[in-house]
């Protein structure tokens, strides 16, 4: 398995609801992120952590939740590898951390949190129906957000 | 001391960098706060962190730092409480927790996380010269900035 | 409150189920740390916390407690200022962390990580009837847990 | 990839200065853990850590480091997945909570901080030449370890 190490890692950050575009949308970056062999990163919950770890999964790839509980069995059926924090809502700072880029989808405040830690620690963060703040860039649609994150 | 815990907990957060018109009224905001009887958290560490915090304690106002790094010595010299934390931006989460509602003055990306913070717990977040974003109450001056916060 | 700087700060810790004569010791230690002059620290829950914050509090010292929760409000009555974390038992480091020295009284496997933290941080650790491990340093009676704490 | 989720997930844990017995035990208790299709957990740094991972990796098995900085790149090269926290010493809570069972070698007190955390997670922690105290089941070699740890 040595090669994982080599693999860029994406974090696709949103909110646990969603609605259906949203979801949808994740489900898609999801399914393109492990297609370009990417590790998919988030936050191991449900709503568009769980649509994209789904959509990474259909497509073969690695999925890792980083959760703010301190149980590994909690995360959502698609995270092959859960890591339990314990942390809260103080978790968002990690799950950027542990990725090379961010793609944001749909989101409240939690995903406004994860946004600037990802700035924070000078990671690309790409927008998806998101907030629409500085250091954000925008992407039209999933093959486009997937694109820039792996840019 | 034990009326400290009825006290008003109010956290200004703003970045270690600032312009001379943030610092001017992060103090003012300082000040005011401790007139009003109210704590001062912050971060601990300067800019407006520290201009904030020598405003509360030359109106002979209590302060709190909650700091990133493990040494409890580290916080400016206006800090009544150093609160060593060791967790790095990661404790941007704690200074909006340990306030009931929170002041944001400039800032950057580290703020941005706050604000984002301060309303996942459900804190009122007032704004000086700052992010423009849903969720964030604008204030004119440092008066309706501590007016807001504290009504 | 400058002054609140310079005072040493000692932690109190222990679990938060104790025999009746391990809280008496730990309202003993308390009372005599607030008429040293030394600030207490403490996880602000329960049973070994709570009967050493009620002797600092009242012999007119000032308290502090670390907690696991995220709300201040849960602080034990004697807790003069709550800081919330929201980390739960991972919170134990910062407990440590935030003292000169730590007085360990009873306790189970929580006390023994914050007695490994103390050490980890390079401070002075003082056991009362507590984990007989490597870095504790044993005290008789409560008068003599605090003056070595001090010492 | 989704049996990784079924894998029983074995902490290793111990000091990043370990005697050359210590790394030898180490190395055959990670080797053995991949042979037994466990998950090795370490603290993704040198040392006992390093050496564990090392003979997992040998072994063909999957090693995740949870690092105390914020960098995933600062892992030990047989690190497959490196899960950075920023957290510091902290970081050593989140070790044992992302295990099923602890094995500790050799070590000082950030062992002893692990050991704790285990227990207070409720996890069984295995001992090879390490801290003698209550919660500890002892070992007498690799070999037996790994079948305590995973009985």
């Amino acid at each position: 398995m040595e090669e994982l190490r080599k693999r860029v890692r994406v974090a696709v950050i949103g909110g646990s609801k969603a609605t259906r575009a949203a979801l949808d949308q994740a489900f898609e970056v999801g399914r393109r992120l492990a297609e370009a062999g990417a590790i998919l990163v988030c936050g191991g919950l449900g709503g568009v952590m769980e649509a994209a770890a789904r959509g990474a999964s259909c497509a073969g790839g690695l999925t890792v939740g980083i959760l703010p509980g301190s149980r590994p069995g909690d995360a959502n059926p698609h995270i092959d590898l859960p890591i339990a924090t314990g942390l809260g809502y103080t978790r968002n700072s990690l799950v950027v951390m542990n990725a090379d880029a961010a793609i944001a989808i749909d989101g409240e405040f939690g995903t406004l949190s994860e946004i600037a830690y990802g700035r924070i620690y000078g990671k690309k963060v790409i927008g998806l129906g998101t907030w629409n703040v500085e250091g954000v860039t925008p992407a039209g649609d999933p093959a486009e957000a997937v694109r820039l994150a792996l840019g």
